[in-house]
């Protein structure tokens, strides 16, 4: 590589990240009988958000919304995925979390890694209006999913509508109307079976 | 969902575009032995726009080529993936895409269907610095995971270091220095034996 000097690390890291395509996530993809990855996942997200982007409750900078929507999931090449629901994984997560990122956007030159971390940071902290939309998205996705998939993951784990319900309401900070349509979908996933009492 | 009729045409759209995780390529992921599929590579190519934007030719709207490119495959749903070095394939290639893009990009309100075929449409003209630089990380990326893989698929299909060379000329309209790096590598793999006479 020692041609490339001004690009190298960013072919690296490129090379690196094609991890995320191994990650595994807990839900199904709605047309065929296999579990979820971390890339097509953030790209279904970037997706939404150039579909939805007028639900957001407040005006939106969405090339912002997008990138962090590219990224935030980067971190799980190193500190893997976990479940939304698992209690005790999420204890000590942001720290794993924030190692993996310091591991990975370090590939990078300067300018990008403060970027890169600078988009992450701001997901995670859940407060500037392009976080809350952000999140809101990643959080409705897997309800369409397991809906779509008659409620696949929430059965294996025993999911209660109370889960989805508490562990989702974040969405109606960056969108009310979004907030709406997924209770829409868990009371009617809750009506249909897929969700514990 | 008579409830939602603000939103209905763009969350049936999520759902369908969920079929672009089942389409699947020629190239194989890196760090895994299976196919990759168009989802994972639209992400991949996005976050490709992102690292090396600084590579590009000509003054480029970075968000626009990140629509471009997390869209540009979309119409595989319909149309399937038409391998790189398949001539006869290619023939038809283009009608079998518009017809396609209606169909997709027809599920969503004017405003939205004209954005995305017009997306759609300047990357496939491939005339606009967008376009040209999209199109150069599109030729790009399946090199490098290629490369990465000790030639799997061009040893698979008898591809020749002419046939790589000039399928892929393309790269230098969008970036002269990525087309000096795909070379490299294309020299690289034919020495390693990964591509035929």
């Amino acid at each position: 590589m020692e041609r490339f000097p001004d690009i190298e690390k960013q072919l690296n890291f490129i090379i690196e990240i094609d991890k995320l395509k191994t990650i595994t996530r807990r839900s199904k993809i709605i047309h065929d009988d296999r579990y979820e990855n971390d890339a097509e996942h953030s790209w279904h997200l970037a997706m939404m958000a150039l579909v939805l982007h007028k639900q957001a409750n407040a005006d939106i900078d969405l090339f912002k919304v997008v990138k962090m929507l590219l990224i935030h999931d980067l971190v799980e090449i190193y500190a893997g995925d976990t479940f939304a629901y698992d209690a005790k994984g999420r204890e000590d997560q942001f720290d794993r979390e924030l190692k993996a990122a310091e591991k990975l956007f370090g590939m990078l030159p300067p300018e990008l890694h403060d970027e890169f971390m600078g988009l992450w940071l701001e997901f995670e902290k859940k407060e500037s209006n392009e976080a809350q939309f952000a999140l809101a998205l990643d959080r409705l996705q897997p309800i369409m999913l397991n809906h779509q998939n008659r409620g696949y993951t929430w059965k294996l784990y025993n999911v209660t509508k109370e889960q989805v319900l508490n562990r989702n309401r974040e969405i109606e900070k960056g969108s009310e109307s979004l907030w709406k349509y997924a209770r829409h979908i868990v009371e009617k996933s809750a009506e249909q079976g897929f969700l514990s009492e």
